[in-house]
């Protein structure tokens, strides 16, 4: 740190990304990226959007907005397109936080939310989660400030039922409910049909997971028109051309490829439900994920040892050093062969522990 | 904007980019593009990496980083790539900003300074520039602050030498200058020569206009490694992958294309001197421009109505309503064929004020 920075920072703990290692090739089930290539279409779109990099996009992302508001069934002024769904989440910090609207989330949930409150100068509220990681929504009723609820919740894989987001939303229509729905496509609930009913609701999804796009950053926030204003003056005040060209096309050929969108959600359910058997059968707890990460542990060897074991031969998984969670480790939902791979190395890991 | 927004947010002006009409075709010559088409390379390694979107980008983005800082003369730890060169731009207003450093700027000058500011909630001192529309660094010597220069200035073109920016620097070695060099390629003077010596000054430029990538979204910033470390804490704590694979893939095969850049760089500036002399010749009178674009007066159509009567004939330039610049147009230097159509259509435009 230089000695110019501003003192309002001079605490920041900015946010820690998953390993990239490069010195060696991993099979990464660390950072939920998928295991397909992203649509045919998508590759074909975004390719012929660069022969045009030297116009600027459009800033209002017209086309693409209203593929994606169709495709959820809403209108156009409901839907905001971002550079990431972490830009939208961070769009919601700044609009409907400040020092007198906290912002509240779970103790265990997607690292971001601190960063963001830390970044800009909110103070947060965490909630405990109850024992066995589910999330009791009661904790949040009557509590002042803005909520930011992952649905599922990270890295945790767990779902909330929408009737618990309603009971949220209606017991004080005055503040507003983030429900970020990174992972939502693995067998979560949207609560996108709740926006139309709750002005005070933003749903946040992203196409970095189902739709094989981590690597374009694009994602997209659902809201009454007033909240998707609101946000929008933030866009125009930070970032008027957050999603480029190539990004922005490849995002239309994800939509337009629906059956293959629904394919590869489907074949990740299967080998998630296909993997959770088999870790159960070596012995393992895992937490009920709606997700495309199973959430494991087991008593034979401790969450950091196996991880660092995992590493040794080749298997990136991801481990928190939380002690709440620290006996787990979150393993993103590969190929059917790069879970055979992970289940034969723990084996042989578990093995060499006797 | 709804009930729920922030009051800091209250009297927010978002910045308005330069329009991007729809309903018919013009020869835009409106928000500084670039007529050529991205190099050839870019749009090869751009359309490879499409099919690599499902994985994340490198947050460090470390082989475009080192390429960038090859292309300068400086170290990798020098070097930021962004989302465009304003994310690097906001990024400094918050690190260097806060209630007690307000940001300085020149009142004509790129009109994001404005809203970066506000965003941020920080107060900013805008200094007059003289009335030809040139910039006396002694104005700025004496301020406390962070300082924004653009070099050369946005709308008017002009840039100052590095004498003067050295003299600032030296002026205060406890503030943070910024240096923003979006136009530096079209015949102004780089100020990243100067990095090493001062660890108070921050350039940042872009890919957008001179190497045809403003639908890309690439800039960067180049500094010490302190300010450069400060400013990786900011990326990390709001859009850690803020490079997207496409994008970087595409500034790869920009800087490798050398030749490309140069001869582009080099059209531009003749075109511009060849229709700068054209509109001296019809009655202009033009601010001595190193950019990519002219900005011009005269005394026989005002500003406003120019502006109007070109867009009518298809031609779209950029007028400002601000007073102390609303008898001029900026008009983005296209390519010959299009600065020709301008010219004819300026002069039948001035046969009908007859």
């Amino acid at each position: 740190m230089s000695k110019f920075l501003s003192d309002k920072y001079s605490n920041l703990s900015p946010y820690v990304p998953g390993e990239q290692p490069k010195e060696r090739k991993y099979i990464k089930l660390n950072t939920n990226e998928s295991p397909f290539p992203p649509s045919k279409k998508a590759v074909k779109y975004s390719a012929a959007a660069a022969k045009r990099l030297m116009l600027y996009p459009d800033p209002d992302q017209r086309e693409l907005t209203a593929a994606v508001a169709k495709n959820l069934g809403v209108k156009i002024e409901n839907v905001l397109l971002t550079n990431g769904s972490d830009e939208i989440l961070n769009f919601a910090f700044m609009a409907y936080c400040d020092k007198d609207t906290p912002a509240i989330f779970p103790d265990i949930t997607y690292g971001f939310y601190k960063v963001f409150a830390e970044i800009n100068n909110v103070s947060y509220k965490e909630i405990p989660l109850k024992e066995d990681l589910t999330l009791d929504i009661n904790d949040y009723i009557g509590q002042k400030g803005t909520v930011f609820i992952a649905n599922p919740n990270a890295p945790t894989g767990i779902p909330i039922p929408l009737s618990d987001i309603e009971k949220l939303l209606n017991s004080d229509r005055e503040r507003v409910v983030v429900i970020d729905e990174a992972y939502v496509d693995f067998g979560g609930e949207s609560a996108v049909s709740l926006i139309e009913k709750y002005d005070n609701l933003l749903v946040t999804q992203t196409f970095s997971k189902s739709r094989s796009m981590a690597g374009a950053r694009l994602g997209f926030g659902v809201a009454g028109k007033e909240i998707i204003s609101d946000l929008n003056a933030v866009k125009y005040s930070t970032n008027p051309y957050n999603v480029n060209r190539t990004t922005a096309a490849a995002g239309l050929g994800a939509i337009e490829d629906k059956k293959y969108f629904e394919k590869n959600c489907k074949a990740i359910i299967e080998t998630r439900e296909w993997a959770s058997v088999e870790l159960e059968n070596l012995g393992f707890t895992l937490t009920p994920s709606k997700t495309n990460f199973i959430f494991a542990k087991t008593d034979l060897i401790g969450g950091a040892e196996l991880y660092k074991k995992l590493k040794e031969k080749g298997v990136l998984v991801r481990h928190f050093t939380n002690p709440i969670i620290s006996d787990y480790n979150r393993i993103t939902v590969g190929s059917r062969v790069e879970m055979q791979t992970l289940i034969t190395t723990i084996k042989e890991i578990l093995e060499e522990q006797k």
